[in-house]
């Protein structure tokens, strides 16, 4: 059976887990206050350009959404998301348990533009009753998005000026960050979300790593007793240590950016594959997901062999599945699912 | 340095790290659907003898309290535990974060009684204006408690049976439950908190894992939708696999009680120790923690070389501290620090 | 001035308020259990045609939308309403602020249909990552809709259906039901509605008393401990017999009937001048709320004589603009606005 | 039957009913912005000494507190109350709901002193672990308390400065403030309160008004976008003109001070009376609840002629009950009490 479900199959990258095996007898201190925490976090602040920065890591993703939505908000104010966005729709009512509502924009290609956030802005602000609905308080995007798709500089930089001018801070969930980063179709550096947005996350889960996400939050706006409200959503973990140690690997010598090259250059031959043998393509996807239409009995056909993602009905007699590659995936096994496609 | 500051220094014991290195490649699916978390949780029911329990793995200690708590309370009770129950105190209020009341009762070396349990209960229910009040939902108690005491069996029974009269869920928080099961004075059996609970959880962080909680649910109490509510509060794993590799390897060959016994025999020395040399405990405890009163010069000199916890202040002079010991504690490092003191 | 820009400007219905004064210093038991809270009751259930139906008087109409939902919904479910309903766009978040999520389908004048709904419950329960998302728990319809708008019989019939299909309780706003009862253009009698629909209230603040709501739940659907659970709202007031009293007279002698006939047969008057002066109607409402597209120009003089709603921009020159009419509503007034356009 | 259990058995005061009768057919501004809520708040400074006060209307006492506790706290804090406070039994469990916990501190006649307070913050900020358990936010007192003693203008004075020094917000529940003021025991006026209070409220639904309870915030600490946060909570009246109108009665030609008159002069005598006839109190009050030891049989006699309020059980042969007067009392009845005693 091939395996091109998602990119969270495996386990740890190796050079994750062999830093796991090498630190597991030292004694350390509870709660992320190891030194292995430290030195995670300063690796990243280096690699983002932004020393002034403040990292904390947590566990999983929507545990991250959750918790830097709740705590940046007011409680009279919403997120900003796309209809699509993975907090709008796949998180069970993450957000909205906390008490917050998701404010939707309509999105193309998963993603949101400043042009409807400044007029979802605009309106809001020019309605008299204003006060008798709820503010926008702060918006979120995912990149890359929930269809694999990226937002360039300028879409980003016109974003977080419609953001700033309105005093939304842009928080942007990278879950899949390093896929995007080394994507070949991208120019946003990992130093350009740091200027660009007031804060965003480093998927570890999704990226080599057994659980973990490393939030960072530029220009001082980390909320007040953080980790007190962490302990208060149930996320904070005695042994910290899980996390730090893990980010820690994945900082050094670059692990962030091989993992990342795998998975993009395993999804370009596929993507190449796919294109040769004329399937169609749901969207046009820069990295690690690729989403391709299918006949339905193809698609039968296929799953005797291979593992892949559903992702909704075209037509009556066509899918739209999803084959996701990752750190691990081996170019070996792309060749295999291509030739059985 | 010697660490007895707490059971959560190191990472994993090394059989349960063994486990994750052996299955890190394994292609599995997600959100703990995969094989591991299913056999974890037979080898869980097994030695539970309770086969119709339904278990379920979290990843932290609060955040089971919280869940389980927030999940089994209808949304106008609260849940009845000792004030110094961890709770009530020292998880950052993660229970009324979820909108329920703690209904604190009096303790006795952590412990409460069923009679206090009854009278609160009855006082509740003859009080005309009782709508107008929190009803008592559920009652929780750790085992050990916070002061690493213990119930006996006829303690919970007569709990049991008043939360039964009532319709009182019983929760047991297990935090460090290994570490009473294997106790010289304890007379309760994993068994017996089958029977005597509606619902508990094995700490997995405490006694040998990187993180993880086993929850058991006894007859058919687990709540609707879990999984969905899980998700909700920001707990679900992607990597279900973690929590399942690690809980399989604890519950294979008896390994939850091999770590326990280890702990209690260093504990049982050390306990043993600080008596001949004269010092006073602040409470006797059976398990792997213990309370002694030290006094203040003394304590700021076993600084230098020991790690340990503090308790409280005891009076102008003398502070109360923790010594903790774990799956991890080499017995000569019993022998070097009671040689320090 | 003239005022048409609400039906909630004025105090009480002289007939209420007279019911107020004459049971003044009657001396009666507090939070709603007194006789004039049971009489009002009985006399509802008696004009909704439903002697097993339960009835619950509350304050106002965000109140009540926010308890009914909130405690008829499950924590993970959350409620299906017209992206234009009264609770997903003009109550402050209140529907999140206790949890849950609104989940929006796109309305027609205001309303939702059977089919958009079916097609929400089917795309719902046929993915197969539903346990990730938010659960329909029940349907949110208002009747007049906020745009003055309708259901027919069959519409709700049609909704019901499918509701009941899919185990969704049916929930209707009628913060304005009773102008929507004695509309010339309705075939929905409120005993349809007791059958119809598993709750819904009939609003007081709009319809001639200073306060008030009073919702009916059918079918023995009212959430358990009710009572407890409107007082963890905050809503539960003392003197619960400012709630009775008002409900008793409005349906004492079918006073509530006189009550939307004069808010009726003047709109009636109103929306047939208009239409004779040649203005555009926004949309064609056959209740007591009137939408025009008035010139800007237009628009502004009138403001010196009339107060009225401004409800949305139309274009860069024309606005649409809200009149109101109610059970205070004078003829005279009528014709001096007419006279003015 | 004579009435003596609660000080809300009436509707409203002649002179407030007056009010709203004259003032019924006016057309008013909806939502509080009439103006006469305008003038209450005002005539509410001024009675205050305190213009730069900001004052808002709300409905009911659990609602208030609710309100302004959840308002004023930050979400990792919780309220520091009397372990007998309403906020802390009697509320069913509204403060939680809202996600803060109450933290309790022993009391004496329904009093908490600040040498209590004072060790809870120096014990909180002084544990190293202060960051894992919930904050001190702000201080909940009730005056008169749910005794119906009052603090002294030293014992308010000492609460303030130890609540500024911790920078914890004093709040002051006066649901029955009307009773407290006009007490010939008390050193303490609203021009006190003023000045010592963050924020307090004048009771108006136990004095008089028919519901509404009036916030004073002082010194600039009304939490940012109230309204929004009001209406979120579902509390905002669509016919605020039902406070306001109210208000601006209670505090016209001092009605407010007459309607305490009335309460502490029947009380005065009703204490005086139970006295004289060798009463056991439960409690010294100095208001209008007074609280007496009544023989069971005694009380079943009485049952017949009085309704009265049961407070708790004394010992298995007696019971504490409780006579309230209030501004509607008569004194003739008082004499029938007594002589029925």
């Amino acid at each position: 059976m091939l395996y091109f479900v998602n990119d969270y199959s495996e386990g740890a990258h190796e050079k994750v887990l062999r830093h796991l095996i090498d630190t597991n007898m030292e004694q350390l201190s509870g709660y992320g206050t190891d030194h292995y925490c430290e030195t995670a976090k300063e690796k990243i602040k280096k690699a983002c350009g932004c020393e002034d920065a403040e990292v904390y890591l947590l566990t999983g993703g929507t545990q991250t959404n959750q918790i830097v939505i709740d705590t940046m908000l007011a409680p009279y104010e919403g997120v900003v998301a796309a209809h699509t966005g993975h907090v709008s729709t796949h998180e069970a009512g993450a957000i909205e348990f906390t008490g917050h509502k998701v404010l939707e924009l309509p999105e193309k290609n998963g993603k949101i533009c400043a042009s409807d956030l400044k007029e979802l802005a605009e309106t809001f602000y020019g309605d008299d009753n204003h006060e008798h609905m709820v503010f926008p308080g702060m918006v979120y995007i995912s990149h890359p998005t929930e269809y694999g798709t990226l937002y360039s500089k300028k879409e980003l930089e016109e974003l977080s000026s419609v953001c700033r001018k309105y005093k939304l801070p842009l928080f942007l969930d990278g879950a899949r960050l390093i896929y995007g980063l080394v994507s070949k179709e991208t120019d946003v550096t990992l130093q350009d979300l740091a200027e660009l947005c007031d804060v965003f996350y480093i998927g570890g889960t999704k990226a080599g790593t057994l659980c973990g996400e490393a939030v960072v939050f530029t220009g001082n706006c980390m909320p007040k007793h953080f980790l007190t409200r962490v302990k208060q959503h149930g996320a904070l973990l005695a042994k910290g240590r899980l996390l730090g140690v893990q980010f820690d690997a994945l900082f050094t010598d670059d692990l962030y950016l091989e993992i990342g090259k795998n998975a993009i250059e395993t999804a370009a031959v596929l993507k190449e594959g796919l294109k040769k043998k004329g399937y169609q393509f749901f969207i046009d996807s820069p990295t690690n997901q690729q989403f391709v239409v299918l006949e339905n009995s193809r698609m039968e056909e296929l799953k005797k062999d291979v593992q892949f993602g559903f992702w909704e009905k075209a037509d009556d007699s066509h899918t739209v599945v999803r084959f996701a590659t990752s750190w691990a995936t081996r170019m070996e096994d792309v060749q295999k699912l291509l030739s059985l496609l």
